[in-house]
């Protein structure tokens, strides 16, 4: 269950003292939900960005203009610089983003379920694509869980 | 159910060919998840900020010192800064915005429930104040309702 998971990735980041901001796309704040959901979570998450329209995520997180023409915003470069944008912008020591088609309908020619997801933190950044089944409502959930598991497991990872 | 009544702010907009953008404390990414919930959303959800940490309300969405000092961030007045700051931010047609406290513990001296939501539009910006029942994820929960019923509100009655 992602609240569970989201306690956990809360619990792994006042053990070391740390926070996290998030950026999404597709999950719209469903992931800033999740890391807000823990009594206590203004200790761990600071907030984030929801860059829903692309200008946003050029606008306040940084994606560059290059990327959105090469790339396009369904890509791992683009959830790159989302997930180091607004680790800079809201000055955390984390950083998790999200982007990707919801569905029901294709988006830069990707079909619903493509979704990117990254993690920013001391040692830089990185991405993972996944392919998630289900409808819109099941791949933005789905998204969400990822993206937890992600920075969990970086979290934990770290030195 | 909030999903129904995001459907229906979203075809209210998307009627008016206008947008909406959200600021949000308490709900941290709640509020932007149903306003992107309904499939299309794109075009007229354009994003936000969770401005869960207080210097993110002050950095980004601009509140002032001076609020912060004078009212706290359980008011009034920081609802409308931030519901004025990210309309700007974003460049929306409307904003909507929620702080509050979500609970267990009080804060500023406020009870668990006591929460504001404003609303931001081409007329200005208008403040409610909720004193919300239930434990934290009922009053994230019924925030969310609140600020989707306030803005649907002002959408229908905007000339």
């Amino acid at each position: 269950m992602s609240e569970e998971l989201a306690a956990r990735v809360h619990a792994a980041l006042l053990a070391r003292g740390e926070t996290v901001a998030s950026a999404e796309s597709l999950t719209g704040g469903g992931l800033g939900r999740l890391l807000s959901a823990t009594s206590g979570a203004s200790a761990t998450y600071r907030g984030g960005v929801v860059s829903y329209a692309t200008d946003v995520k050029q606008s306040l997180l940084g994606v560059s203009e290059e990327v959105i023409a090469r790339d396009g915003v369904v890509s791992a470069p683009c959830a790159r610089q989302m997930a180091a944008g607004v680790r800079a912008l809201l000055r955390a020591d984390w950083s998790v983003s999200t982007t990707g088609v919801a569905g029901p309908t294709e988006q830069e020619g990707k079909p619903a379920g493509t979704v990117f997801v990254a993690v920013g933190g001391p040692d830089g950044v990185h991405a993972d694509e996944l392919r998630l089944p289900g409808d819109r409502t099941a791949v933005r959930e789905a998204t969400c869980h990822a993206a937890l598991e992600a920075l969990l497991a970086a979290v934990t990872a770290a030195g």
